[in-house]
């Protein structure tokens, strides 16, 4: 029988080609992390449900991949079975949850703050036709146990250099903070319990515009002079900058720590990034409870990074408040956009030792050549030598050395 | 409320110092791999059960992660539920059957012979006593459309030359093939029907020695003369080494490739591994069709690495007959046998930036840190330096500087 051969619904296979790209950006992005200090750490890829529900991850809880309960603990004779009785592990839908986890349960042997890098696979059920991966990379870099804004710098200025050291130019960081929104949303008239779904509705600005989310908001039944007087107030802020928030009820605190964080980024970001306050940038997830930003490129709709500040997190894992910033560097959107920019150059130097009948002597022709820094392998030469050549070619070889003749290193045509 | 912050059950998190050898051990595996010529490709964690099931994959099967449906797919109400009504997708167990699925659905684009490698993830439910992680990392170099025995030598030297480049020494490579034990077991009077059950305890030799092997036959009920028969071929065969299987039957064929290829891999093998044809070598999973091999380790009960010839496995994927050989090194007791060992020097040189008010001179120091070849990062001076220093130091952190003193790079003690 022949069974279905393609990567499941939204999941890929990446070529030796695609992961030639993949493995060097990987690599650039862990040394810029390592390179200002950070600690790689790994956690599991499934954690418990519990862990995973019990944060606010918000959409990403709707779309979690979930195992079966195995062996006994799986009774499918059971009335009324619920998605809980025969389930009991998830696949992470991000990096967040497991570090809040791993940090609690190490501590005690970490320095504060602790700076620590990620880069590994998360899963999220995603449309497909959204054009997100089911399983996909991220690259995260937080810090946790420092409630200034310094830990907002580091972490921008380490994301920074790793997007300059992949050779992005131009890319737009727009920075908010959740405390500012919270004030302005307050001084327009809402209260505490109204707040998630203004936000809500606020995010959206970018996709459907200032009307789109004033109707939004009317909709959902939401006082319509508190609406007004929001609305204003962002179309305000939005033309006029950040000092416009102190006409609209901000405190000097909140403003004055997401002025600072936005100066002191401005001064390194140079040509790679530009640097904008937009307070419409607000981020899905519950958790954040701080500064927000995200990396875009004007030739990509969604962004290609972000993160912020989330200092509520673990607390409710470890009952010890512990404040957290951090930035996810989008893998493969970043991929997909380096890519498409050519901005990778990456020489692989390998040759197909071709060979007909002496296997040994191609051997030694293999071993000499990795000892002069290529990487070598053999092949017997097909009838089609021209057809095997075109592959190796396609898939990343630059050169051959022919041992029925000189097995001189010659450039694949 | 506080959750459970252990990862689950059988699974780990690696710490920054732990995660430093692992990293290195990958890089260099990989670089191992990648100067024999063979190419990168990666592939989804998850499979259709379909296609996980459709292999020959023993005991791996029964310990598979399965992920249950979603939406509406999932059907609780039904009465009568089988695992089968829940589920439709797994963890992969191992990255041999993915590689079958990714060349089945790439091999117009990919060269003959397809030399690929995978380092990554692999998961199966093992009771966590034995010793086993259920999260694991395996390091895969095969060869796809190549029938020869070169290609059992290409992979052979490409894993030898990863362990050599990782230090090792000593270490045993034991070679059999499964033509020459069918042969014997053929001899020895046992029909085909029976050569599963004899392979299942053949595989055993080493852990329950010859006398539990033949004891574990007769209990199965297999013919006692055809029993007597194979143990004292064995038990030749092991006394005498390969020469003595031309007694019992065994083809001049089988033989010939066998040996040829263990007199190949001396050539190269050096102090590193002692070559060893080994007729109790059987491995467990049931699509292996010609040679088979393991690498052993005094200093640790089960295999390191291996791997072996399967033939058979894309035709049943392909509909095409597709020889192919692979070696997957463990990752997992790799990596514990080299810090045991201490055979790794990782050099980190990172260095904490420490501070008390001066935030934006301790920024200037990291930099400059930075582009002078360090790691660097910045640490506000707590009330207990000392004992952020520790950390950091048993966190892989070897230097710090001081910015209210001189800032010069000292060493943590």
């Amino acid at each position: 029988m022949k069974v279905n051969c393609n990567p499941i619904r939204g999941t890929f296979d990446y070529s030796p080609k695609e992961m030639i790209v993949r493995e060097k950006v990987r690599n650039i992005i862990l040394e810029c992390y390592k390179k200002s200090g950070f600690m790689q750490i790994q956690t599991p890829i499934l954690e418990n449900l519990s862990l995973l529900s019990s944060s606010d991850g918000g959409e990403n809880l709707r779309m979690m991949f979930k195992t079966i309960r195995r062996g006994e603990k799986l009774d499918l004779s059971k009335q009324d079975l619920t998605e809980q009785d025969i389930t009991e592990e998830g696949l992470r839908y991000d990096l967040t949850v497991p570090l809040a986890r791993f940090y609690s349960n190490n501590k005690e042997k970490l320095p504060t703050p602790f700076k620590s890098i990620q880069i590994d696979e998360a899963f999220r059920a995603e449309r497909p036709q959204k054009g997100r991966k089911r399983q996909f990379t991220q690259a995260d870099a937080d810090i946790l146990g420092d409630a200034s804004e310094n830990a907002e710098i580091e972490v921008l200025w380490t994301a920074i250099s790793a997007y300059k050291a992949l050779g992005f130019k131009g890319l737009i960081l727009k920075i908010n903070s959740r405390e500012v929104v919270n004030e302005l949303v307050y001084f327009a008239g809402f209260n505490s319990d109204e707040l998630g779904s203004v936000l809500t509705s606020l995010d959206k600005l970018d996709k459907i515009g200032a009307d789109g989310v004033r109707s939004e908001m009317l909709e959902k039944g939401l006082n319509e002079q508190n609406v007004e007087k929001l609305t204003n107030a962002l179309s305000k802020i939005s033309e006029n900058g950040i000092d416009e928030v102190d006409n609209f009820g901000v405190s000097a605190q909140a403003k004055g720590k997401l002025a600072k964080i936005i100066s002191s980024v401005k001064k390194f970001s140079g040509d790679c990034v530009d640097v904008k306050f937009d307070v419409s940038v607000v981020r899905g997830q519950g958790y954040y409870t701080g500064t927000v930003f995200e990396f875009f490129d004007s030739s990509f709709n969604r962004a290609i990074g972000g993160g912020g500040r989330y200092d509520k997190m673990i607390e409710k894992l470890l009952g010890v408040s512990i404040p957290a910033v951090g930035i996810s560097i989008g893998f493969e959107p970043t991929v997909m956009l380096m890519q498409e920019k050519g901005l990778l150059n990456v020489e692989e130097k390998s040759v197909a030792v071709l060979y007909s009948e002496n296997f040994e002597k191609a051997f030694e022709v293999k071993c000499k050549l990795i000892d002069e820094g290529y990487n070598a392998s053999l092949y017997k030469k097909p009838k089609n030598v021209f057809n095997l050549l075109t592959k190796l070619k396609d898939n990343g070889y630059e050169y051959y050395a022919d041992c029925d003749k000189t097995a001189e290193v010659q450039k694949i045509n």
